[in-house]
């Protein structure tokens, strides 16, 4: 849980009861490499915190493309967030693409904690402007910026994580084709 | 702001005095046809509750083509949330595309009325994640839905819309073509 303290005193002072209320929610999973954490038309009732490893969230569509989310690593919050925070099943999958070990909690849990430690919910709507702001900056880039400038960026917020994850998913990510990434990495080198 | 009481009571019950110091911080701005609210390379300090009235958010990509983002109507709420949140400059359009009756409030306010009224801060959490879930469905929905299917949706999330807006902005919206839309339309009429 150390891990989680040190995560969230970067955002937000708190009380070593309201730490101690929350580790009492947080629960440590660890699964192996290629273990499907979420996948389609499942209900999803936790979300994610990455102590070590590393997760794609990814989408099938309907010529059978996978479009690459997210990728969650170290410190990094995951799920599939419409599934997780309107009850709906989900569509996406989230699979571990390293052994994994996690931090879950059970949204249910945190509703309640939200109404006796209204610090804690300060945290969290911190945390869901952010990635809501990761989000919808990522979607937007495709339409302002260059396969180059997007990878870049890419690079620069998920760094070292080029040795972690298969040139495909990174390409699936950036909406362009491993052939295209080869070209830019090249590029980049020379 | 009893519009606003009623939108904020669906979802929440608050006290009063909670409602007056959401009142005190919540300011009415009119605006005609047209105004725009929001341009980029701005300072993005507000967000904005729609009493009546219809706005478009956009962004216009580098080779000068528009790309409708969102549209506003009647006890929606708009802004360029990754300026708004980020406090970095603004990158999209907001646009009056009728005149319109509007609440702005101002974030640095709103923080300051969390630490007082928490309660107030969950009907906020809320907000955002009902906005976060709406973007990331209509992001995926492209990937997993057809064009006729993300039409259908369109016209149950906004009802009565296709009045107020032009078929190219809502043809910008869907990312289709305005020949696209009108062929669409022919098919459910039939």
């Amino acid at each position: 849980m150390h891990q989680l303290h040190k995560h969230i005193s970067q955002r937000i002072e708190l009380t070593e009861a309201e730490f101690e209320s929350i580790y009492k929610i947080f629960h440590e999973v660890n699964f192996s490499r290629r273990h499907l954490l979420i996948g389609p038309g499942q209900t999803v009732l936790h979300q994610y915190f990455v102590l070590k490893g590393c997760l794609r969230t990814y989408m099938i569509d309907q010529s059978g493309k996978e479009h690459t989310v997210q990728f969650a690593v170290e410190n990094w919050w995951t799920s599939d967030y419409i599934a997780y925070y309107t009850g709906e099943n989900s569509i996406l999958y989230v699979e571990c693409i390293e052994d994994c070990q996690l931090l879950q909690v059970k949204r249910e849990d945190l509703m309640n904690l939200f109404k006796q430690a209204p610090k804690v919910e300060s945290f969290f709507r911190g945390q869901l402007e952010s990635a809501f702001v990761a989000f919808q900056k990522r979607i937007l880039s495709n339409l302002y910026m260059s396969a180059e400038e997007r990878y870049r960026v890419f690079i620069s917020s998920y760094p070292n994580i080029e040795q972690r994850v298969k040139n495909y998913q990174i390409a699936s990510y950036l909406g362009i084709t491993p052939e295209r990434l080869s070209r830019l990495r090249s590029q980049r080198i020379r």
